[in-house]
């Protein structure tokens, strides 16, 4: 399976490191913005190529994964790249998703080719696990949590305050709301109840942090509906003791079968580093990708339209055999 | 979607139970071994019927749960019933799958059925997370716990014992073993440091517990590989705290993306029953089922084989506006 990677950034080089744990996957090229003679790849052999040079490329890479951001590049480039190549993306827009199903699928339909969006985590995994459960226990309710992890959206918003130098937010479930959900009592929760938001700000030299304080904890939608922390530190801190991007989760169901018997369906995710998991998600699915591809089954698929058996390099037999 | 159960014991009853919850499927008739007429079931207005009288209700039923043991009920009812219905079982005995699969699937495409055996949730869920799990981190270890939860066989190997007139058997996943796992250190674990077996035994009268207890601990495959406790209680105690089959467990993986980067998957039930949510397993397949052979999908399926979303009563627009 031949495969593109389309921008270099966390996610492109997480990317290029899964693509080496999946002996039956081959990096042909990565397509950069960047003038590409100043970008330097980590596998040996591989040509950095101007995204201006992709044609070049069509019929010689079997899926494009697209490594952009889901604000303004995945709605550009993913409908584009689907006119030549079978496209993978993580578009992680839960509101925008049907709007960007539908102009990718348009596309992909028109030029006979496959594609697969809002692969990860969430969307991505999560997203299957709460479908898998209500199907499992109709009589119930699910409640995703995020964290601990950091929250790229949430720390940027933080930098853009006047006065801040770099702030890194990180999400926190509350155990109290863990547990009361695990209890099966179905608990009503608020956004309060359910997560914290702990900030860690380095500040401008001079600039007054209170009112850095009282702008981060009242800011609408990010912050006020939240208990939020805030610590200044040093650059040399934020340097020394945040600079991964661990993040992870938990999605839980619980339901009744009859009025007597309760049961608790929970699947979690402990990531060290999310944009590296993101990609392991994505070259999983696209060797499903090439596989529905190789079957004739065009236009534009999510995770929920991918059976599990195409997601693995075994085959049917291998997996009834020592999966099941 | 009009369903027919075959055989009316504790999986059957769940059935029956978990069509209630969906209201876009219809439960047409219960088959029985037994006199249909000394056959009581919960639903009004269904019928029971002799397991001689199936053959009228060809055409009349969409998907035929077929709700047997796996020992010696399924190795033949799956492939003969398969001849006149499209059918579902929780075949379970992992070592036999594939000869099992292969003679439903020759059936099937043979007159042109579609069939899905071993759901449930292990094999069944449990299968699909450790299969999603390897495919995202290859470089990983995967583990599987049981319990705390009831034992059938176990349970019934020591009621063969002279002088054991009841017993039931929990098996019981070590927290230790747990955590070793969950700290990402691979570690190599046997049978007995990942459960222990903690046995509930009501003797006749008059005889000797220190040999039933001592035939227990010593049996080998099923007790001997294991630390084992073995309590002797009253047939009373029996009825009042051990009438109940609870079951669950835990799937982890560990892995790793890079040296730096570690990362967890679990997925873990905590079920009050036992077959009651098994029986809620196979009903989200039979629609899935049902779906795969109005497309004209025929043969032999697993749990691998089906797309997420063919679980669900939801259109995929739904799907993706809601739960993606």
């Amino acid at each position: 399976m031949r495969i593109g990677i389309y921008g270099y950034g966390n996610l492109g080089k997480g990317v290029e490191n899964a693509i080496k744990q999946n002996p039956d996957m081959e990096l042909v090229a990565v397509f950069t913005r960047r003038n590409p003679e100043t970008l330097k790849i980590k596998t040996e052999g591989v040509r950095v190529c101007s995204i201006y040079d992709i044609l070049q490329f069509k019929n010689k890479i079997d899926v494009m994964i697209i490594c952009g951001g889901s604000a303004t590049d995945l709605p550009e480039m993913t409908p584009d790249l689907a006119k030549n190549f079978n496209v993978l993306d993580s578009f992680d827009n839960h509101a925008n998703i049907p709007w960007h199903f539908a102009k990718v699928d348009a596309v992909a339909k028109k030029y006979g080719n496959t594609a697969l969006i809002s692969s990860g985590w969430d969307p991505g995994m999560f997203s299957i696990n709460r479908l898998y459960a209500s199907c499992i226990l109709p009589d119930g309710n699910d409640y995703t949590f995020w964290g601990k992890g950091v929250s790229q959206g949430h720390s940027d918003a933080i930098r853009r305050i006047h006065g801040v130098k770099d702030a890194r937010q990180y999400t926190i479930p509350k155990d109290e709301a863990l547990d009361a959900v695990r209890s099966g009592i179905n608990p009503e929760l608020t956004a309060r109840d359910k997560h914290l938001r702990e900030c860690f700000v380095v500040a401008e030299e001079g600039a007054d942090t209170d009112v850095i304080r009282e702008t981060i904890i009242n800011m609408p939608n990010y912050f006020e509906p939240y208990d939020t922390i805030v610590h200044f530190i040093t650059e040399e801190e934020m340097a020394r003791d945040h600079s991964q991007l661990p993040h992870g989760g938990f999605v839980i169901r619980t339901g009744k079968t009859t009025d007597e018997h309760k049961h608790i369906i929970e699947y979690s995710l402990k990531l060290d580093s999310n944009p590296e998991f993101t990609a392991n998600v994505l070259v999983a699915y696209a060797r499903a990708l090439y596989k529905m591809n190789m079957r004739g089954d065009i236009g534009c698929k999510t995770v929920f339209d991918v059976a599990p058996a195409d997601l693995s390099p075994l085959s049917a037999e291998e997996l009834r055999k020592n999966l099941l």
